[in-house]
């Protein structure tokens, strides 16, 4: 049987895969900045507070946290960027706007059109590590087409954790080999993989910036090698 | 602060309130039995799957039974209805395929197009005791507009449970008050409001059929009472 009749439902990673979480926060923080005569480098920001991500996560993962929502954990992450940064003088009702900055970032030019081509033919659901009001809020600024949003809070697990994969298949009702992970990593595909999923990994070889090192083409084990979503919509028969 | 500021989102009984579950599967069930020469009396087959709907996740909820969803309540009850009204001739896949006539039930007329209003407003997600395949597919299938499907299957709690209502809210990391949950029935709302939701009871008298006793009219403590969802979306003011 074809791939494309093998699968029942995509399943996509958010960040850096539909969107530009990068360009989205610079841009973002810039202005506010302007706006509030804060003069820093709101690039280094920007990648720091993305470089915080995956340890915070990792507190959570490895049991030494409890359960904590992505919002807390971006919250939790930006006050310490406050201090690193000398950043003062935004109030707390600033402050929780630009922590969720995380819910009003824009897709890649090709996510919003190639996803609703794709889902002519397949379910679409969220399999993030953003928690779902981040998923939902995000997708009504966008227009990101979801028919459900699945990933870490639903199943209680961050990625990689298989939990999270295993968890996103069963609320389909799918068998793991139904679901297709889409993806701009790696990792997250061969952990995917290592569940059962098939996989497509979509190039984004800008999301870190124009000094991108990773991530920058497919590991050969993928199912699918995409430029873009309009391309994987293409290959997939939509 | 008027009711319409304060409510973010939505959350939507579906099986009634959404869909008219009732026409829907005797118009399948009739067909069903016209061509595999099946002569029951299918309106009294359809009465009597739903009656035994409330019985089979009270012994989930009582914690007589381990967690089963909602399509496998169906198919247990389906498989009881078998023997009961005498039906054979039916194959595992036949039936598997009417097990699933619940994901393939028809919206109301007002549904669709008085929650494509209410979208371009508030959150709409689903709080149903149907399980995630089955409001993603019935969705998929009727077009109906959901943000996010949340519900029994997510909170691990069959309404009216508490925690199906308050896992909801929190999973939309919003104040119970900030949610106004829809539905066609009374119990359903108080349960919710002694949750902190805010309620709005839709009319479906003849969710039932023509002989309809209960849920003609809202309860007295309802926030707001509509006609049809077109009704509801003009007294939120979409």
């Amino acid at each position: 049987m074809a791939l494309t009749d093998q699968i029942k439902a995509l399943t996509f990673d958010v960040f850096g895969t539909v969107v530009d979480w990068r360009s989205s926060i610079i841009r973002e923080t810039r202005q506010l900045g302007a706006e509030k005569g804060i003069d820093i480098d709101w690039v280094a920001f920007t990648d720091r507070w993305r470089a915080l991500y995956q340890p915070a996560m990792e507190k959570v993962r490895s049991g030494e946290w409890d359960w904590l929502r992505l919002d807390d954990l971006h919250r939790y992450n930006l006050d310490r960027l406050l201090d690193e940064f000398g950043i003062d003088g935004l109030d707390e009702i600033e402050l929780h706007h630009l922590n969720r900055v995380w819910h009003r970032l824009d897709p890649w030019p090709d996510s919003v059109p190639g996803m609703r081509r794709l889902k002519s033919r397949y379910i679409l659901a969220s399999l993030s590590n953003g928690n779902v009001a981040l998923i939902v809020n995000m997708a009504r600024r966008a227009g990101i087409p979801w028919d459900v949003v699945l990933g870490a809070e639903v199943a209680g697990h961050y990625k990689p954790q298989p939990e999270a994969y295993l968890g996103a298949a069963e609320l389909l009702d799918l068998e793991p080999r139904e679901c297709l992970m889409v993806a701009a990593h790696n990792g997250d595909l061969r952990a995917a993989a290592s569940c059962g999923f098939r996989t497509a990994f979509v190039a984004r070889p800008t999301e870190y910036g124009p000094d991108q090192r990773e991530d920058l083409q497919a590991d050969p084990g993928v199912d699918l090698a995409a430029s873009d979503m309009q391309d994987l919509a293409r290959q997939l028969g939509c």
